[in-house]
């Protein structure tokens, strides 16, 4: 069977490892979002699909959820002393090899997707991962402070403010101009079912579709998504902070909603979500907290298996 | 008192310390050899610069005597998990920081003068440390093996090789074209003397003399030389095989002649190499070991004394 699952970072990742369990056997592509991308002290950080990548690969810190597990933090410590900024974001000694990897790559001249293959070779994730485009482009996030109001990249306002300030507008810079990275197209006219893990449907699943081709791609296809809203919260992460900015509430009903009839033909939502509904659209309720390994390979065996009945 | 002095990696780094120590509140403007600079995953290495930063402001590895002290080797053994090369290239945590802070700052446009500066904001080194170029130049070796004659990077026979085939020839690729960093040709016309360390004659010294001017300017001073050999052998490293490769003789007296009585005024040499003599140059005998922080001092001391003679 071929799936292709679209991933933001640690909901997705944990998401991909229960629809690895779910799915012996199965040929699993992963779009992932590229739109966190950071060049930090030179160096080109893609915390989403890393995330994916160890977490599937055995490397993540199973706590944190991101990050290299056995982590240390010398280089950060020694360029806080070299006074260089930024440092509030939390690059690991193990973490940094991947970039510096990755940069010097991208220097030679190869795109982010061959990067991420050569990356991969070494993890063996298990599933193919492939960044949405080769493209460069970022997410950027208009907040209003003692400055003035202004655009910072969606990491200063995640990691840095925490989503402390209200996102007033939240836009993905170079997407117009973007291409889906080489086997992204493929990928999904090959597949036989989409997988839409409970990622932010804003900046990880939203960023995705603004690929141009890749939506209208996806629209073809039977899509399953697993709410990443359960009774009004966010299952994990910020998800509430991200849709307030692009004015949709933050509900099973509404992320629906924003995501559409045309993409989505089942909807899976928690069982306190029940009375979610939208024509053209199969909803299931049953338990969404991915809180074991064994509860998240459940919901993506619910997800398979809504996808299999509409699919047939 | 206003000093120059040129310098390579470990001995020319040990012995400016004895110069500070031996010339307290003069002005002391360091050159120093940037003809081993490596690019390596991508990032800037420059070895000896940073063997002089780290040793006069307190970070090297003493032992070592070159690397920082409390070194881990995080990094390294990822990127090697990763399968990339080389891997002969001892860097470390601490050390890496220093070689990111650099490549960010020559990515954004920097000459390697103002990294230098910047980096030695941080360690204070007490000299004002000046590469010989903001020109990209690298020492090249030519040697021979199973796949044929061939030129190497001077580390990959250096660090890689430990010079075990010999040198047949070795060449400082992009001299011609070099120019001294800005500074440097300001220093040398202001110094009221010039201390060449028993640095290597070959690939360290030699090599800041072929940057186009330099040697010209020194010519004009007062300049005293630390014989590097004592008694037919390198007082540390394999400034011996470097020498045959240019063919010149491992003596004192050999490495004077090769300076030539045009550049130097005065030739410190150790008490078993008392018969040294050169038209135009005042030789002088002591101990030359350095084998403490003491002994080093004594050494610088009594360079700068004979220059004083000479200079008077």
């Amino acid at each position: 069977m071929r799936i292709v699952s679209l991933a933001g970072g640690i909901g997705g990742a944990r998401f991909l490892r229960g629809l690895k369990a779910a799915a012996p056997g199965s040929d699993i592509t992963v779009i992932g979002n590229t739109g966190d991308d950071i060049t930090l002290f030179g160096l080109r950080v893609c915390p989403d699909l890393d995330t994916v990548m160890y977490t599937l690969g055995g490397g993540i810190d199973e706590e944190q959820g991101w990050g290299r597990s056995g982590e240390s933090h010398v280089v950060k410590e020694e360029l806080a002393a070299y006074g260089v900024e930024p440092q509030w974001f939390g690059l690991g000694d193990r973490d940094f090899a991947t970039h510096i990897v990755r940069s010097q790559m991208l220097a030679a001249g190869y795109p982010l997707s061959q990067v991420t293959e050569a990356l991969c070779d070494r993890w063996q994730p298990g599933v193919r991962l492939l960044p949405m485009s080769d493209d460069r482009t970022e997410t950027h996030v208009v907040i209003s402070d003692e400055n003035g109001r202004r655009a910072v990249h969606f990491q200063e306002w995640w990691v840095r403010l925490r989503a402390s300030l209200p996102a007033e507008q939240i836009g993905l810079v170079g997407a117009e101009d973007a291409t889906p990275a080489p086997g992204v197209l493929e990928a999904i006219g090959e597949a036989d079912l989409v997988i839409l893990p409970p990622s932010n449907p804003v900046v990880s699943i939203g960023t995705i579709l603004q690929i141009p081709g890749i939506r209208a791609a996806l629209e073809d296809k039977t899509v399953v998504g697993v709410s990443p809203i359960i009774g009004g919260a966010p299952v994990r992460g910020m998800a509430d902070a991200c849709l307030t900015a692009i004015g949709v509430e933050t509900s099973a009903q509404a992320v629906l909603e924003l995501y559409g009839s045309r993409l989505i033909d089942g909807w899976l939502v928690a069982e306190e979500d029940k009375g979610v509904a939208l024509d053209g659209v199969t909803v299931e309720a049953r338990p969404l907290l991915m809180d074991s390994p064994e509860a998240t390979r459940d919901i993506a065996a619910a997800a398979l298996s809504l996808a299999h009945t509409l699919h047939a």
